[in-house]
């Protein structure tokens, strides 16, 4: 039954690749549409930023997602839309019989979604989430489902990163101009799932119940000088208008030579009228030595807590770099680097959420099985090489500890299997014939991580606040090795099969009908 | 007086960053936010995708910018959201003098935007947009602004360039899944402006008046096998749903010794039946090879117009070397390479949506003039270097053409100049002393670019159709020198300055108040 709702055409049960609905059309004139069927979305590489590719990712996307499964209720518009599509002969492309089965699809019925919650951290060729439900149904979601999981995934990823580099210092995202259109909202909640401090984005930081976050810009300076004033003109006007939250923008005209001496000015105003500064912001030139001699100025002048942003097209590795410049030239101005480190805070754009380096994560959505006569036949595509091709059938992960408490192994297996420890768990390669083998007394814990998001209709998990979000991240951060954390060059996290999948891949690599049969 | 129009907060007139409201604010308490003000977008880099660097832009984006300046109502939702942030001391950061300014700003009252018409081609440093009115609204706008400019322009030249590789041949969108969320409906528009065939997005597509394209995945091939069929079968099925747009995906078990024969032998039967087929799509292995390969089977098979369709992460370059290698490889297996290469079409999905390489428009907003006294006086931000620096002062764009009507420089000047060749036309280089001069002669034609684009509060323009702009992009690209269309190290186009322009910048550069004063 099509809902009356008006949805733009670009926005709902249509903002899909066609393709789904071909395929759609096809299985349900041949009868097998409703043939339960498990596909599984999952990526195959960590992202390369260019020389430093990350060792894990964060998960995110998947409260957009079912937001989106919630609204993407097929409406008339839309069903007359696809109604107008012609083939090659002039024929219609969809005929009524599948119009009438789309109308049908709200709720995608009968589709279960299985997922590591939002927040996790995540490896490469684990589910980023398990589709189970009709043919014809399971597929019509794969577009929309990678594109709601891929980019929010990779952003939360490299935000993480920049954090990790800005040694815990206030990060937040100014990324909304460069970004791509409308992706911005999902890019800037992602940058606050991974870590980031806030994000000038301010429709979707009071959607998330946060605090948007910015000061002024260069315009602000220009604008009083052509006006005919001076710069110290603009902050006094600034240091009015927020007395409380005065930050100001030291590099319209000489960062040094006016844009410095004029904000002490302006503070020594502010703290004689009873107001305490905020900050600075440096915008260009060489960033740490600026912020040396910036520091060493204030305290001079006795702002020994104003705060140092900085910004300028920063990402992991020009944060890496200003703090490792600092640490060695701030010495010879007599600055103490620690202190000025702890007071630095950074805003992150376009390098940010256009993930440059790296600006797609590799996601895909495969078939893994599909159930016949009574059971899960496993899919295999077996064009593809051993290392990419998809470990099939029907599936659970797991995330393995190490007596510590961290993070050893994730582990597939077969959605039947309860792994166990006891008395010792066999972790398969997964391409390779090597094994591990681990003593019960070196596993602490064996922990389910997929959790069921969608189911009989509706979502199955409430919405995440951004702190339970952020919560989940840092502690699967914590349990992490250091050496998968590192920025460049990370240690391999082991992603295993059980030795049951194991078996199951190899017979059907093997089995030249590639079905299992 | 606010709409009470529902928008989400996400997408209404706080789609900004936070810092454009904190400056209203000050521009209002400071009784400066109504003075007339001027700004200019451009971008100052040609995007470069990675050892190929684009010679041109092509601009897109302005259409989606109209309609959301349209829908950007401030509502009593967003106000009251706005009311509730808070600065360092508990203190409400936005006052409701301000609230009730922004309240009226429903249609960006006073503000005229100039801009050359959507699709044109365009160059660094001239504007692709020129933003008059208020101050305070015009700042206002700056944000949405970019973000509705700069990634539709980044991906309308990246689709130009891609299709240029092609030699014509058809091009089609596939990149919504790993595009950047619910940003490919933008990227999908702005691919089809830079001239691509169509696009897999089915919402867009039906959006935009266009047929959306898009056939079947490996996953139905996969989906027959699972249930103990064949390959084979699922071709069947493929072309008893579609005999008259059949077009088959070789690749899922083996593509020479599986999906081309089995394609074959379906083609065979939709013949007998009176059906053409269509084509067949490759999307792995050594592409160029394999199309060779199922060109001389077609063809030996009696199916000499079936298209062959190549996909999987393809760029310009991607398919510049494709045809090279056709070139060079198909006679030794007797094929004649014109002709398999007059079948091709292409599938590019994440390196054009996600712009691999460049993933951003380095385009900015900066003040360019403010209304003083009796007359516009000019603003520059001095601490840039001389090629950085704004070009100051109210402008006009104009297009030379030279005697053969081939486009020579893009010309700026002041607002009230009009370039004339008669006798001579000069041309200054924008940061260095040298300058060209066009005698009469070598003079086809001067063509003002900029076009009023909104006045008095809405659209002075109408909403143009794909056609249109394609045709208008063609028309540009015809009148480009073959050398700024060069895939790789193309000629630099002029951008000039005309005397009178050329001369203030020099005196504000050398003038220490930096405002012309």
């Amino acid at each position: 039954m099509p809902s009356p709702t008006p949805t733009p055409l670009n926005e709902g049960i249509l903002f899909t690749d066609l393709y789904e609905l071909t395929m759609a059309q096809l299985y349900l004139r041949e009868g097998m549409h409703a043939t339960p069927a498990q596909f599984e979305a999952f990526y195959r590489i960590n992202p390369d930023f260019g020389g430093h590719q990350a060792g894990y990712c964060v998960s995110a996307g998947l409260d957009d997602l079912l937001a989106w499964m919630e609204r993407a209720r097929p409406s008339r518009a839309e069903l007359e839309a696809l109604a107008t599509l012609k083939g090659s002969r002039g024929q219609r492309l969809f005929d009524d019989a599948f119009l009438g089965w789309l109308g049908d699809q709200a709720g995608f019925p009968g589709v279960t979604v299985r997922a590591p919650a939002e927040g996790r951290v995540v490896h490469p060729h684990t589910p980023l989430a398990v589709v189970e439900g009709p043919l014809a149904t399971v597929q019509l979601l794969e577009t929309a489902l990678l594109n709601h999981l891929n980019y929010p995934t990779l952003i939360a990823t490299r935000a993480t990163r920049i954090k990790f580099a800005a040694r815990g210092a206030p990060v937040f995202d100014f990324g909304m101009r460069r970004g791509h259109a409308r992706g911005v909202n999902a890019g800037s909640r992602a940058a606050l799932i991974g870590g980031l401090d806030g994000t000038s984005n301010t429709g979707q930081a009071l959607a998330l119940g946060e605090t948007p976050r910015g000061t002024h810009a260069h315009s602000m300076v220009q604008a009083f000088m052509a006006a005919g004033m001076e710069e110290v003109d603009a902050f006094r006007a600034y240091a009015r208008t927020f007395p409380d939250d005065c930050l100001l923008l030291l590099d319209t005209v000489d960062t040094l030579g006016s844009g410095l001496p004029n904000a002490i000015t302006v503070f020594e105003e502010l703290r004689r009228a009873g107001h305490e500064p905020r900050g600075v912001r440096l915008d260009s030139g060489d960033l740490a030595h600026l912020a040396i001699q910036v520091a060493r100025e204030l305290d001079r002048a006795g702002f020994t807590r104003v705060g140092i942003t900085l910004s300028n097209q920063l990402d992991e590795l020009t944060i890496w770099q200003i703090l490792q410049q600092i640490e060695l030239e701030a010495p010879r101005y007599g600055v103490d680097p620690g202190p000025l480190i702890a007071r630095l805070g950074y805003g992150v754009g376009t390098r940010l959420l256009t993930s440059h380096g790296a600006p797609s994560l590799d996601g895909v959505y495969k078939l893994v099985a599909l159930w016949r006569d009574d059971g899960w036949a496993p899919a295999i595509k077996r064009s593809d090489s051993l290392a990419k091709a998809t470990t099939p059938g029907a599936k659970q992960l797991y995330r393995v500890y190490d007596a510590r408490g961290m993070a050893t192994a994730d582990l597939l297996t077969l959605v039947d299997e309860v792994p166990s420890a006891d008395p010792s768990l066999r972790l398969r390669h997964p391409t390779e014939r090597a094994h591990r083998t681990l003593p019960a007394s070196a596993v602490g814990g064996i922990e389910p991580l997929l959790e069921v998001a969608w189911r009989a209709g509706g979502r199955a998990v409430g919405s995440p606040d951004l702190a339970t979000l952020r919560a989940r991240r840092a502690a699967d951060e914590e349990r992490l090795d250091p050496g998968v954390r590192r920025l460049i060059n990370p240690h391999i996290y082991h992603v295993s099969l059980s030795e049951r999948l194991w078996q199951l891949k190899q017979e059907l690599l093997a089995d030249p009908d590639g079905n299992g049969a």
